[in-house]
């Protein structure tokens, strides 16, 4: 396994003063924050993986956007496949301890070569875990056994799926659990409707369903929950939101139900800064509510901006993955990104499978201010796995010591799980489907 | 954390042909096995935790000893904490999520620094899995809150055990459950007869009770098992055994039943031997049926050898830790150890957390033959940590690349751990205690 390309990055944050307290905090109450995630787990189920965008502004340490289709297991440090073996073994002691056949699903992306390491790469954990596992694709280019050769030198096999009264399958393979590496931002295929297998996540997960601000609202309550438990204010771990439907961007309509929640958001935004004693310009990000993939995204520091999109940018915000139309819009808080490496701006990223993280990496651009999304079309950024893990803090090391940076990493974006596994409850039981 | 030190050991094996075939059979079925394993910790949860030491002798790999209370977790290499708190996280999920105040009880070596060492490991990895912990000794030594300072400069508080009523706790702190580091060597102590706390591993796990001859006779059970699945004979992962009681070296009573087993031992080594092509000498081990820490253990390749023992061999015998006395005889197939780091036997030993495998390390001596056992009285062994985890195999390497002679040295030390799980559920049904 390749060592120095997993070196420990060398980070800097602006802020130190505040974070150290909020980091001191969960060291503090460690115990009692890990308690507290068991007792979620027993009472709703984490999703069966998810990763969680983190910002990281010193005063402040948020996630802002939860992935439950999450790509770039290929991107994660080696070190910790033994940990992602183990958490996929737990999923499956406690779904099915029998399991022995899994059909992993993905994206249709068949000419993204990475994506596609991706896969392999989830495939790989998989059967160390012990579960025969196979790769059925939903593409029209995928009609016949295929074979992709990757830049890894390794290869993925792709396999068409066959459907037979309610089980799916590829040819000669019929899968008890079907894994969704594709988050349907092109809708609920016809041929994943009504299967008697069980599908994790749930389709409900997919975009066709699942919100922005849905998902926010439920991690507003459980940052109220934990920060009620650390002691601080939630506002340190929870991003401000709004949100507004039946926007059209093209035909301009619902432009004052966005400039106001902009302006609302940014209000609220700039009282606790004030509060805080932050002398930075409040920013916002707006975002369709349902999507993925940083399409259809843009940072705003006054609401009257939207009115004045040209064609271009309006268009951009019109549509997200897959061609999708965007009509729900969220609204969100802009963090700033503190955290460098060789001067670039660096987004945490943080992976789970089950109930555990099982590491992250940075996204780090070189070209961006730290306003900015880095998680853009045709971002080119640069993974850079993290050395350490996120369940190891050091109680006598200084709370900014990486170990005790990953554990606060590990904590929000396990916070922003069981936000996921709430929202996802909530979904299974209140929709029809 | 330090890196040089644990670095990957330079191993060599004598004999690799043989052992090629056995770890590539458990590459080609690691689906399978993985399958099985599952299936065995659903009929029977695994202990807490276990070490086992395992001989690989090339043509055979097997375990020679199973230690229900492990010691060493502080010669771990700490790139696997995060395993272990992964599996100490397994365990209280399935056995109380709501659990918070630990206990650990150690043995009483208040002397032995780096026992103590690893009571610290333990007590810091049970805490980073969110838990209370407080270490409560047995000993008289400690007859109030007692500050062990340690080779690494950390600390170790021990505290004196107390009982009110079914509860034991130690001086402002009721623990919810008792996990005992102690062996119980020298007899079941009162103070923790009939709590209504429970305590892993069980009392019946102790030497007052336990018995090697039980445990192999589950052992066999099990690794016919796997060897069916394996499709591959049993005795190549399983050591010939017999057992004498009522044996007393000192007044030489019982000599007959122990000559006579040695002998059949000898006998059904040699025809294995000789159905194998094996050219060299059988031995057997003889040890205490009941007891731990290599004292009372001696290399026969004669039965006749032991009427002829002189008085210190004698009453090296006779005795076992904590001065119990040896009645119960357990006589064990010896298995060569093939393998040597810079020239010196190297005996590999496993940790097990729960059903996981966490780490292990190789105990390294220079200055005995490939014939003797390493865990002898005033042994000084090197710990060398494995620079891997024996759950990841590379199907893409070869059979004795170190991951996959790792993950052969994990699935036989779980396989060990099966039989544990199993000779302690039967001791739960069957003692009256």
């Amino acid at each position: 396994m390749p060592s120095a390309s997993f070196q420990v990055p060398h980070l800097t944050t602006a802020m130190v003063g505040p974070l150290h307290a909020l980091e001191a905090r969960m060291l503090e109450k460690q115990a009692q924050i890990e308690h507290w995630f068991r007792c979620q787990w027993q009472a709703t189920p984490p999703p069966f993986y998810a990763s969680v965008d983190l910002r990281n502004a010193g005063f402040k340490l948020a996630p802002v956007d939860t992935n439950l289709f999450p790509a770039g297991f290929n991107n994660l440090n080696p070190d910790f496949y033994p940990l992602c073996v183990s958490a996929i073994q737990n999923f499956i002691n406690r779904h099915n301890p029998g399991l022995e056949r899994v059909l992993l699903i993905p994206e249709n992306h068949t000419r993204n070569l990475f994506y596609l390491e991706n896969v392999l790469r989830l495939k790989r954990l998989l059967e160390l875990a012990g579960l025969q596992v196979r790769v059925g694709s939903l593409s029209r280019d995928v009609r016949e056994s295929t074979r992709f050769d990757l830049p890894s030198g390794q290869h993925l096999m792709q396999e068409p799926l066959q459907r037979q009264g309610n089980r799916i399958g590829t040819p000669g393979f019929d899968p008890e659990l079907l894994l969704l590496n594709n988050d349907l931002s092109a809708g609920r295929p016809e041929i994943l409707e009504g299967l008697e297998q069980p599908i994790f996540p749930p389709l409900v997960g997919g975009w066709s369903t699942r919100r922005k601000s849905m998902h926010f609202a439920h991690y507003r309550a459980v940052a109220k929950e934990l920060a009620s438990l650390l002691e601080l204010d939630a506002w340190s771990i929870d991003p401000e939101f709004r949100k507004c439907d039946q926007i059209d961007f093209m035909k301009k309509s619902g432009m004052d139900c966005l400039v106001q929640n902009v302006n609302e958001t940014l209000d609220a935004i700039r009282a606790k800064y004030a509060e805080h004693g932050i002398t930075r310009e409040p920013f916002v990000v707006v975002k369709a509510d349902a999507g993925t993939y940083g399409m259809g995204i843009m940072m705003v520091k006054d609401g009257e901006e939207l009115r004045d999109l040209n064609r271009k940018e309006r268009t951009k915000m019109a549509t997200v993955k897959e061609g999708a139309q965007v009509s729900d819009v969220f609204i969100q808080e802009g963090v700033f990104t503190f955290e460098t490496v060789d001067n670039a701006v660096a987004e945490p990223v943080v992976y789970m499978i089950d109930s555990q993280v099982v590491g992250g990496f940075y996204r780090v651009h070189t070209d961006r201010s730290d306003e900015e999304n880095l998680n853009a079309p045709g971002m080119h950024f640069t993974p850079l796995a993290f050395a350490q893990n996120c369940n190891l803090p050091d109680p006598e090391g200084q709370p900014d010591d990486c170990p005790n940076r990953f554990y606060a990493y590990g904590v929000i974006a396990r916070l922003a799980l069981v936000a996921a596994a709430r929202e996802l409850a909530e979904m299974q039981r209140t929709l029809p489907f």
